[in-house]
């Protein structure tokens, strides 16, 4: 190969790997967020949660879960077929970028960059579920997500299958990701019930307050910092002009959408609450980055912004609506803020991409939803009848910690 | 273009984006430290102003301040004039760098480059006038500052202005950036006034402790991790020897000045209170990082160690002065890491760097300050009669939690 | 030079950089990991550890480690003779990779990477000697250690030296780095003895709770992360196919010896302990990623997952062994996760390395282990004499954080 190809090679490599290097950070986003989120007596157990899937997903997704979604050879454009583990021919393996012959890249770092989406899909269900969900049962539904469930319809949408046939636009994961995650989390959390005291009485709904902010506001400054690879490196390649601009706006309106989602959250809090209601200013954030996520590209900085504001605005109405009206009990706002914002996002593409259209659009959330809410909802309740899906009222009492992992979070500390 | 051009054209763009990423990360070790360093009834307040001023500056950047800092055609060296908004254009456009014509990097990821950096400057602001000011005050003064105060001076030297024209150099923006920061958190210190209970009835300082000391060791980590970004990005460019030189430089100079800076702390804190002070060490690798950001070039490794030691004593004294004698009252030291070191910082590039000249870089102290402590002042004084600039004595008793966020950081923990 | 071989220096100066600012950012997770771990009136004195280590191994190693190390021309095999200073001529001087003339990097970015890896090697002495060593004995200790000890045994094995020639592998330091820190914390621990009432009146181990464990799983995914650096930048170089493709495997392989031992100790501990064991589950990450960096690149992504798994049983077992049958009071298990384990490591290369022979990494092993814990004891010893090496018992029960730092971590919170 020639001296430029083998450059372009080794700098769309290092870009994929460097990429993916932000999104596996992540997952300490995530486990930070939730740690911060939940009570004490519940905080080593969500962090156990995080570390564990994001361990299992990472094996799962090397034996099984990469090559169905990303096949070698498909048995049609529903059906992967099924091969096994990433092996030793991987490791000498390239992958040809877009339709033209060159340039490539390591096939290596693809799984790697690949492998950490997984984990994030995985990462929003721990959230929904905190504070009462056992862990083992947990675990056992992270090794059927993460190995069959995300990878079925990440095939297709990104291995090639028939939502991508149809004209689905989904640039970085608002649905393949983070609206898949939330149908898994809506599905475990209909299962599992509200936890203990969440309803009074007359059912009204009581506020639960996390136990630590600066860890929720760390871990959202880290999933924000990471979102640069998730939707940065979604590109695929970096080695030429085009590319290298592409890459760039993404960067551009992945930073704005973000920012104006906080705005739009502490906009529509400060005139609800009269406060500047800090966990909606990061839900709002999260909101505006899971709502570009879908395109980051075609908008100028000035659209990513609006589209983050609405974004940010939706998941303060949508967080007290699914509490207050539907009593969902989602701890930390994930289906809010990646199911119902997932949404928005996946039909916002429509608004400033050409190639979109509604009927592609709402066709892709209504299969991808269907799809991993019926399978969720099928092995949770599996896990249910064989293992137990909830610990015991005196445990959820006594807190998660103690009965799943045995230490407190803060011994020290907590009241 | 012809292939090596595109291929360094990636190059520079993936180097800015890169660093500029690292850069972003800044925003959540000022959020951080700043957290850890305040009382726990204003910490939740503390992260919503740094959260939200990240995304304030943000926006205001991409609306107005980008193009007044880098006027596409500048009216003269003091007055930009004025157009808007990062468009749909920029998205294509290449910036030229050096006087060469080749080669050219992505304007977006100039801009992503360029907007952390005003983040950063209003960074140093909040801790400085932590624990009493209005949140709503602060975030509108974020405004002002991020959309103008910050971009005028920052054309003035980076933007081809009179201060550049003079001579005056600041590499990556000991001045531009850290001083200007410090000069608008003093004219808010002043018209705020001291914390209650800070000065006893004699005039005596007293010690008020920060609640969280992990948390504000892992911001001045993370600070420390992004300003590789912050000094090695503003190199402008990596894509041949020379500069790739020049860049690995910028980064070894730059973690030895913090390295130096730690040391410098820890020996004058030592002598002066016979104990190793973890909140004057976290200064000091601060004060070794604002020190050498003008000039992370130049300097051998062992003088990039010994400019950061001497910063490192001078934050130390610059603390116990301004509290002591002065009695400005900066929660988290703002004001002497970045103002005072950031003024060390600009003569001590007169030590190796052959071009610079005692007189420029005391002019551009000079009108820096100036500029955004007068317009800073009347901005402040233009607030404090229109909206108030502080919370009242009752509040700030109960925590600028309750009475900005209305929520406790740590509901479980806190006395 | 031809403007193709400027490029590819350029992209591996750069992967350098940002591969060593990932390196750097572990000594952030060092400090949080061992914050975590440890007891709140110890916190700001483990902290300030971390941080001084962290300046002091830069420094040191710029006036003499380096040169150690890495000599310009070595006296023979074992003794690389003394030259001083990291200076100007470093500054354009260019490294020669491999055997061939061409590409070259930086040699300033070569120091960059090379400067970090010897405070993390340090960072694994810390968390050993935690709770009860004087912090300027630490200190003095840090000094000898990353300007001598360390690099000695550097120079054997990666400067060239009779390690190396003898067939010793070792890609990016199980030994070299993470055995000998734990030699060196193992001949501290032994001179210093266990805690107060770490063991009962019969001898029975008592468990002291860690104060913080977000701080301490936040500090394990910051690891994980910076292990990318470690082991990705450890290849030296990127800027062809095989070289893009070698670090693309480095980085999967690290990856899933991380998940392997997450799933190896979370398995062990289950059914040891019933429970879901968090702190086990942390160290088997980092014990999955010190078993896989003696070869990151030979094991196909499976066998690395293998790896990790056993080097996540082993540290379980070798956790409570040192803990209840030999008494070596090692409050965060830094001696099993990074020596019981690194010797695993260097075993393992066998299993998957046909170049690897027992003999050699026997040798090794026996090599680095005598010189390290050999010449750390000696330099303890002196200390213990000369400075004293333990706080008195009052300071111990009052916390070392009064006595060394003269703050608490937490004053609003603890106990």
């Amino acid at each position: 190969m020639d001296q430029i190809l083998q450059l372009s090679y080794a700098l769309d490599t290092f870009y994929f790997l460097m990429t993916g290097a932000l999104v596996m950070w992540m997952a300490a986003g995530f486990a930070m967020l939730e740690a911060g989120l939940v009570r004490s007596k519940n905080t080593t157990e969500i962090l156990a949660k995080n570390f564990g899937l994001f361990a299992i997903a990472c094996i799962m997704y090397m034996l099984v879960g990469y090559n169905i979604m990303y096949p070698a050879e498909a048995i049609n454009e529903y059906w992967p077929g099924f091969s096994f583990l990433i092996g030793g021919d991987h490791a000498t393996a390239a992958v040809i970028a877009g339709g033209d012959d060159a340039p490539y890249y390591s096939g290596m770092s693809d799984f790697f960059f690949q492998v950490v989406f997984v984990a994030t899909a995985m990462s929003v269900v721990s959230g929904a579920v905190a504070e009462r969900m056992k862990l083992m049962t947990f675990f056992a539904f992270a090794v059927v997500f993460t190995g069959f469930i995300y990878p079925m319809q990440g095939f297709w949408k990104w291995g090639g299958g028939f939502l991508d046939a149809l004209g689905f636009l989904d640039f970085a994961g608002s649905g393949v990701v983070h609206m898949a995650g939330a149908s898994a989390a809506l599905a475990g959390v209909i299962l599992l019930g509200a936890r203990k005291g969440k309803y009074g009485p007359n059912g009204e709904s009581r506020a639960i307050l996390g136990a630590n902010l600066p860890m929720a506001t760390l871990g959202t400054f880290i999933l924000w910092l990471g979102w640069f690879g998730f939707n940065g490196g979604s590109e695929l390649k970096i080695s030429n002009v085009e590319e290298a601009n592409a890459v760039a706006m993404v960067f551009v309106n992945t930073l704005m959408a973000a920012a104006g989602g906080v705005i739009g959250a502490l906009i529509l809090a400060k005139i609800k609450f009269g406060k500047a209601d800090l966990t909606m200013m990061l839900n709002g954030a999260l909101a505006g980055l899971v709502a570009i996520t879908a395109d980051p590209l075609h908008p100028t900085a000035l659209e990513a912004t609006l589209i983050g504001l609405v974004g940010g605005a939706i998941v303060v109405v949508a967080i007290l609506v699914l509490d207050h009206k539907f009593k969902i009990d989602d701890p930390v706002g994930a289906i809010s803020v990646h199911g119902v914002v997932g949404i928005f996002g996946l039909i916002a593409v429509t608004f400033t991409n050409p190639d979109a259209t509604i009927v592609a659009q709402l066709t892709g959330i209504g299969v991808i939803f269907a799809w991993v809410f019926g399978t969720s909802f099928i092995v949770w309740s599996i896990l249910k009848a064989v293992m137990g899906i909830r610990i015991s009222e005196e445990e959820e009492f006594e807190g998660a910690d103690q009965s799943e992992c045995g230490m407190e979070a803060y011994p020290e500390f907590a009241k």
